[in-house]
């Protein structure tokens, strides 16, 4: 059967996800949605536009959430970044939980039962919003979360080392905020214990992966090429049941809400989460990072 | 030897053509610049944080013309698209002429002779321009032009007759303006000349592939996918002296500037330009779309 | 749903376009079969051993008739081939006839209700006797036919005429033989008829089409990378609905058999046969050629 | 400039990843070798036949040593496998010797600078020659080695723990032949180390790595999409100067020839090895397997 991925939420993070997933070729149909629909079929003739191009064939519709119901992936990317512009976090907290109490009805109706993937923000505490409100296991819903601090992280250690970010390898967990932070003990370089090594700055390191994002935003006011690449190796882990490991916000039964930390990625979603070897201080970590989502999570309940 | 792509110009279009590189893995080193010089860098890490998600590798670099000296490709992105919302066409002229003003002799000096790629608009009157203003032979000099337009027609066509766009041929000439035209004699639909097909309504389809840019542009104030793709298959042609036929500005020796018509592009830019056979109606078009360029030419020189 | 493309017999051809396939990254399971169990087995693990390679993930299964119940696209690739270097190609029709014969019950009995695409020779006979032989209708199973021809018909037109093979268009037809022939009247060149170029050698040009298959199959003995990636071009047409034309043989209404002639190309197999307007001569050869393949369809039920 | 790729010894494994280097579209010029002239160019041809199919354009040129002047990457993938079947290894020694002294002089005559990499078996004693004969830095010639080995280890891995191969990480060494071993130490599956992990029969990991080659090999008399997989990714972390990290047979300056281990490659070939910090068991395994490599490479001085 072919593959069909929506996505939902069409500022730049929601259409160059689609667009990234178009030109790679990867969805034999791709359904876009956003509440402005003259923009939807606005971007469904962009992206159509790049068809010329290509040598793979996508269907692209927009605003049919009929479309979605044999779909293998839902990319949620809804949400007003520009909120934070104006400095009140929680004014982006109120529009991502409307936005979610829209969609989540018509998501439920379409018969929808394949994974749903959260970008939007604040994105451990929408995914457990997502997770009381659509008619799925919990295992079938998870957030980008810290995978995307993760190649920050990455990309930040590779610069610095001068390696490439391939031989980069472990995770940054909790949050997808101010709170997340690399678990050191995870990271490898070039197959070797970055806490092994000599000369690292560790505080350096962790403000540059902090930081990466907020250098990319206040310049461009929003951030793309980084979320749309991960959200669209998601998808595919999903469509090709590939097992991958991938720091993504998802159920801490601990905790009982969603929090960035390393999950197996198929088919059915998150399909285990391999132990962690924290080290002291990274547990206490996990816990204080835990407790600002809980935090967020609680304002957004009280906006009920 | 590596490829070496540079884009001049982080607008929309410059931006996602340089995404639509890196992620498919063209370029072994890309030279992005802009003059917000924290612009460029907050790119290229935007750039490079989506590199944790390939399996390709690219050096992303910013403002650094002396990386350019063996180039293959430079695309020329640049100008203020906004100049379009006042209405006032000939803003845009002045925003375009200035940046060329501004990037011609840095491009001469870092010793660059590969190809240069102008998407910037009017784009064959800039195209032409920048043949004035380089140290380079002209046919190391094309733009965009109609291919974009070519697209839009060809996407109308798939669009209404339920074909796969690969399946329409043909070419769209002229200003990449209001004049622009589908050609349609050189159309083919699965093989067949659409002027032997029965039914069709070529005004309709004309102002389809006309109108479609603008659809996009009203609701979103730019458009990106499209010229971002061709944009990325006209570098991989040079790169590879493919010698593929693309519509673009090229310069035409009948009327001394540039003008979008059926070209040849390899290593060495526009190779040869295949004989047209236009129609008595088509020749009549051509002429008219080539006054249209000239006068906007006229108005560029004028700014001197 | 995942895509799922079977691909049965795992000579040369089977095999390269299984490592095509899986190296693509277009389908999230790959079932392979061959009658020697052993080399089944052995080929999923030297396909296995490139996943360390590609970011991309496919499930590889051998053997498995039930994994292709709810599969896209079925390849058959059996037969063998070594049979034509003894000169006698009944022995190949044998081969092929048997396979078909010990293979369509089990898929008959699989539930595979996708398409099934033939690469076996004599491919407009065995493609003809696989509609007999499958509970599947006659537009779900057609066969590579004069694709390969007409592959080698644009490279040998773009190597004389020293252009692009894609922007040579046009097909070659009939029979995947002796008798199949370029369509000179469909062929167009950088979009200009071939018929109205000066100086063209068709007879040359055709000529060095129908050998170039001989040419590759003298020295190595098989041929593997022009019909591999025809096959794994047609596998995604289906996958993804492309509705692209190919000339493929599939059933031709006139003639109650198989012939390789233009067809689309989608998720139900063959959508349709856009007409054809050739030349009294082409008439004359289509005629023919399509003598030839019932001669040979006749060979075949003959040896019931 | 545009990257030049040449492979050298047209058998199953230099032929299937000419055909991955060209379907990949990673060279702009490939240039391919046999010292069957004929079947060079009948390669050539079934490669171009390819074309039709693909977005990329790739020139291929055959038996050209001047066109590798400004090539990229050589892979040398000469050699008569079948030399095994008969169970004399010493006469793939000889048959590989020779094809170095027949090839080298005139790679050097061709003027090529950049980097070669050696398939031919066996693969360290004919990489260490191959540095002997070559006018380039030993660091710009290495050989496949135990890449093909982990890749096989860690889909081993990947198989028995059902984890994604991506997320198996570390590398065997050593000669790439029997006494090769997987270095468990530098081995994490879903980055936990698996030395930690419960209930891992490593000697049968290393048993089903080790054997998986004479698998595949045993029924198909050869293996080569593991391989070619291999050869491609090393090709292009060159072209790309990707400086990431394969366990590749290059120069061990402890020992005076080349062994296994890992190696940072990039543009100029090997750019360092990353610090192995082996077991002591692993040690005395990488002393054992290098002295078997050095006793091949006596046999290989015996024969002049």
């Amino acid at each position: 059967m072919s593959r069909t991925i929506g996505v939902i939420g069409l500022g730049h993070v929601g259409i160059t996800t689609s667009f990234n997933i178009l030109t790679k070729g990867l969805a034999d149909t791709l359904v876009i949605f956003d509440t402005k629909a003259g923009l939807a079929e606005a971007e469904s003739y962009d992206l159509r536009d790049a068809l010329g191009g290509l040598n793979t064939y996508t269907e692209v519709l927009y605003n049919d959430y009929a479309a979605l119901k044999e779909a293998d992936v839902v990319i949620f990317a809804a949400g007003d970044i520009s909120a934070i512009l104006g400095g009140d976090r929680n004014s982006e907290i109120k529009t991502s939980k409307l936005a979610v109490d829209q969609v989540s009805p018509q998501l439920n109706a379409s018969g929808f039962h394949g994974v749903l993937i959260d970008i939007s923000n604040p994105c451990d505490v929408i995914t457990t919003y997502w997770q009381e409100k659509l008619n799925l296991p919990k295992t079938q819903i998870f957030g980008t979360g810290t995978a995307l601090d993760t190649y920050r992280m990455r990309r930040s250690v590779a610069d610095t080392l001068d390696v490439n970010v391939d031989d980069v390898r472990g995770f940054s967990i909790g949050e997808h905020g101010e709170t997340q932070f690399p678990a050191w003990s995870t990271v490898r370089v070039n197959n070797q214990p970055i806490l092994e090594m000599d000369g690292i700055d560790y505080d350096g390191l962790s403000e540059a992966a902090r930081l990466g994002g907020w250098k990319i935003f206040n310049e461009k006011h929003y951030t793309a090429y980084g979320i749309a690449t991960i959200a669209t190796e998601l998808a595919l882990a999903v469509c090709s049941d590939a097992k991958r490991v991938f720091p993504v916000t998802c159920f801490d039964e601990d905790y009982g809400f969603c929090i960035g930390h390393p999950a197996v990625v198929g088919r059915k979603g998150i399909l285990s989460n391999p132990p962690m070897t924290l080290t002291d201080d990274e547990k206490q970590k996990y816990a204080k990072t835990a407790q600002s989502i809980k935090d967020t999570y609680d304002k957004l309940k009280a906006l009920d």
